[in-house]
């Protein structure tokens, strides 16, 4: 195992300080408990967005605090997640009185440490909604998971909402906004070669040389299936059809196309990806109103990507396009 | 060999083109010949910044064009530089009357083919100025190299001499606003897997599974020396110090500080180097004005590493701080 790190046992809280410290204009870090949080919050009047989980997926969730998106990010220890107490804490920092947000990807420890932390927000007084998202459809039930993994899709929640809780929609509107567009989004992945957790010092699973997972989860959890590993258009269109297949959007409609990188994955070739996904899109009639590429929700130096597609509307667009300041991801409207 | 690609032959135009299709709204794409333009170039009275070289080194240089950096990005085969017509065809696309400024990595292709090209540009009544960024310490000569090699650093030249140029400067002061950015800047990298060329299909160099290359290329050059895989502390001090002894900074300077990934390593890592670099500067009494972590000028899926620091004044403050706009680096002032 050759890695940039120093004592595994330190990762996580040496990678937190770096990123505070780079990024000291828009967030503040705590680290016991562990949180990353905007350094203008409490945001009077607004409904804060906190979002968390396993480390390992830089940079998500760190990446995504700021104006229009997270008010705070909860890191648990790599691909762990957080207990109660930190996300609690990170609630009080951030809870100006017009209530919380919970987003949470579907995983069976991040759903139950986020729903302990809720009830015990409840209690002090802070008004606690919680989301689930479940965008990943290559499997029902996982390694760990009841029902389907939440994986890259994630962000696009987190933008959709934050757009909102920062143009003044109270707690209920913001949740509907996070819940619609869950409802709305659908990501599929590949690994053609797997990450090695720091603490393991090992590969998380076994690829041959020929050989790439269709379908993987963020955290080396076994996909639909093992293929003979294919050209990037091959897995361009296996993953578009499964995304296509389950989300159903139609000849006339408008999504945006997220082609994410699992952390290893040069950028050259997500545009590869991205460039046939969007043509087999435009060639069924659908609209790719909107786009992103990059490595946003990662699993350590994993090869491989992932296909998310989000049916657009009228509000999705200008949710979308309002302004975002965080450390990956910035525009003006 | 896996990679997310088809047919080598293709890489670089499916990437150009994937990466034209997300962006579209920034920059347009030639394809033959091959060039990334700003959608509103020329723009009349700006002096037009042009910068160029071999492909692999993604987001350099496409993903830095746009408002307050380039005008126009000219790629070439994968670490080859683009011969001179294609550079001439761009100069004819940004050139509005005020001159263009070519920033040049040194490599003896990219300078020969670049300085053939300005000659071109000269004869066809184009004011073309060009500078030469050899920002790399670690060795003098190398495999393609006479003198330094130009790395990481380049994105920062391109910067500060792209606000230069937005705020109206002419082509004099634009170039030397760069040329003081390359005497004030100064970078080395680390190695710890290699890359992959394309069309050639295994590592383009050795390392053993407990050895690092200090000193490393972006084409995987040879650097100062190999050495036993060591902590990330270990190789961010011996990085820092090699560039702080060449730069001659000292107490009571400012600095930015830019960890760059070489495009296989996880963000994660890059923030555990950047926090050590940091607090050694912070120790000897160097301020750390800006920063920047992230995978900017890479080596196809190179794991590995590069710290630069440029030198800091008031002048350079401002310009970095002016808005840029491009696909890889955004900010309002």
């Amino acid at each position: 195992m050759k890695k940039l790190i120093n004592d595994p046992v330190d990762f996580v809280a040496e990678s937190v300080m770096g990123f505070a410290a780079a990024n000291e204009e828009i967030v503040r870090a705590s680290l016991d408990p562990m949180y990353l949080v905007r350094t203008d919050a409490p945001i009077a009047g607004k409904v804060a967005l906190l979002s968390g989980g396993g480390s390992g997926h830089e940079p998500l969730h760190a990446g995504f605090v700021g104006l229009g998106m997270l008010d705070v990010a909860v890191p648990g220890a790599v691909f762990t997640s957080p207990p109660p107490d930190p996300i609690l804490a990170a609630t009080r920092a951030v809870d100006s009185g017009a209530g919380v947000l919970y987003i949470v990807k579907n995983y069976t420890g991040d759903v139950m440490n986020f729903e302990v932390a809720a009830e015990l927000a409840a209690m002090d007084g802070h008004d606690v909604v919680c989301v689930i998202v479940n965008d990943d459809v290559a499997v029902e039930d996982s390694t760990f998971t009841a029902g389907r993994r939440g994986v890259a899709g994630t962000i696009l929640v987190e933008k959709l909402a934050g757009a909102a809780a920062e143009r003044g929609a109270a707690l209920d509107a913001v949740a509907a906004i996070a819940r619609r567009a869950i409802t709305n989004l659908r990501t599929m992945g590949v690994a053609i070669e797997a990450p090695v957790v720091p603490h393991v010092g090992r590969p998380s699973f076994d690829l041959r040389d020929d050989e790439m997972e269709i379908g993987i989860g963020i955290h080396g959890e076994p996909g639909r299936y093992r293929a003979v590993a294919a050209s990037a258009n091959d897995v361009a269109d296996r993953l578009l059809e499964a995304v296509l297949a389950d989300l159903g959007v139609r000849s006339g409609e408008r999504v945006l196309l997220l082609v994410n990188g699992m952390g290893g994955t040069p950028e050259s070739e997500l545009h590869i990806v991205y460039g046939r996904a969007r043509s087999r899109l435009e060639s069924r009639g659908i609209e790719v109103a909107r786009s992103l590429v990059g490595s946003f929700v990662t699993s350590l130096e994993m090869r491989g990507c992932s296909i998310t597609l989000l049916r657009m509307d009228d509000e999705f667009v200008e949710l979308w396009d309002a302004p975002v300041h965080t450390a990956r991801l910035r525009w003006r409207a």
